[in-house]
């Protein structure tokens, strides 16, 4: 019986979603542990994509197997009274055997979330990046532009990664300014490299900083090389916003 | 020379704003210890009430004296990098010397903030108190309304204090449905006893698990005894949200 769970987190604490060989705490290994313990078997969690450490989850979406019927447990309980306060439950679903966190999801959105202010926030540090040098919209826009639909975002990927098709289709990446002095890029595509997005934020940010045209966007991406984009932003203000599956797969899926 | 700072905070890993003679690690005593470190005299600094262990400042305001002139400082940039990242400057001023944190407040307001939701959320869970037991705003207001004007508190303060005059004036206590299922309670006043809104909070919390009539809250207030009272809200909810001076005195203040 496969089971779909979304999941919003709080990455702050976290070593990234994937669980490690090391002792450091990951969400799928404290979800695991969690789980296995509620169904007393070994559990396996698939996400939709890997979060690096230090970024959240608005809406993440994780499957697993149970070989027991689901309806002598009241999972969505268990699992409240279990998950720490940076993990919770938004979803859960009964899928269809052919559904798959990763291979079957069409698309996905993230958001990065910039506090543009004189000073930090001690209430909002940990779900935005903070800067007081005056930001631009109409600028960020103006660079994010060029990198709506195929391309090939080498130039975005962080070293040490395998991927050997690094080409993916973006076909939205907008920066809106939002209340007290947040500005919001949403960002959405078939797929993302690894760090992309924060590489393509930091090169943004640092275009912004070093005053250079917008169309120097397009001459980084032709470059296909890492060394060409400028800086990474940090972890803390990206977040997985949502994933989406196709409509038919959805309808398939029954709510616990 | 006095200096007014306002500042924020996330309370959740301090145990409270008041220096301890333990090791535990408060408000006051990081930020004594930076601002003695800037100033390289020894500063103490007195706000306008203590928070309790958990609790949330948007907006607490803080005196402190030092026997240099400001101009040699440059205090909010100083601020800006020593401080961590759960405390912000909100604002700094030179105030005359006749401003006082506590005594020359005239009014305080504070929110508490709850999550009504059938799953707590991981990225609120430090700021809110999440409950999926269905809540009425109308009697949420209907219990609270009593505790508008003068009082005498002493049913909603915490044992093991020493406050002897227990009357206080509370001059608005309203519940607001914000968005996304957060219940907002807004309660200002000349003053608060120790706990007395958190136990304000839990007490109608309580009596709506209860289904008591909310006329019961009349009692309760006369009862002049905390056993009358219901239960005490957690901390996580509880946000010091601004602290009032008088308008002359506020004028007398010159933005840093």
């Amino acid at each position: 019986m496969r089971i779909r769970l979304h999941i919003a987190y709080d990455g702050s604490e976290f070593h990234g979603w994937q669980k490690q060989t090391s002792k450091q705490v990951t969400i799928q290994g404290v979800l695991e542990c969690i789980l296995s313990r509620i169904f007393d078997e070994p559990i396996t969690c698939v996400a939709s994509g890997r979060t690096d450490a230090g970024v959240h989850a608005q809406d993440q979406v994780v499957h697993f197997d149970i070989s027991r019927d689901i309806k002598h447990y009241n999972l969505a309980n268990a699992l409240c009274s279990l998950l720490p306060n940076t993990i919770s439950v938004k979803k859960l679903y009964v899928a269809p055997e052919d559904f798959h966190a990763i291979y079957t999801a069409t698309h996905k959105t993230y958001k990065y979330f910039i506090l543009n202010s004189k000073y930090p926030n001690a209430l909002k540090n940990r779900f935005v990046f903070w800067t007081n040098s005056k930001l631009d919209v109409n600028y960020l826009n103006d660079c994010s532009k060029y990198i709506i639909g195929e391309h090939d975002f080498k130039s975005f990927q962080n070293s040490g990664t395998e991927v050997k098709n690094t080409i993916r289709t973006i076909f939205e990446a907008y920066w809106e300014i939002k209340s007290s002095n947040i500005l919001e890029f949403r960002i959405s595509g078939t797929g993302f490299l690894k760090q992309m997005v924060r590489n393509i934020v930091g090169t943004v940010l640092d275009m912004h900083a070093k005053n250079l045209h917008p169309e120097k966007m397009v001459a980084i991406i032709n470059a296909l090389d890492r060394k060409k984009a400028l800086k990474t932003a940090k972890a803390r203000g990206l977040h997985l916003y949502r994933v989406y599956y196709p409509p038919e797969l959805d309808k398939r899926c029954r709510k616990l």
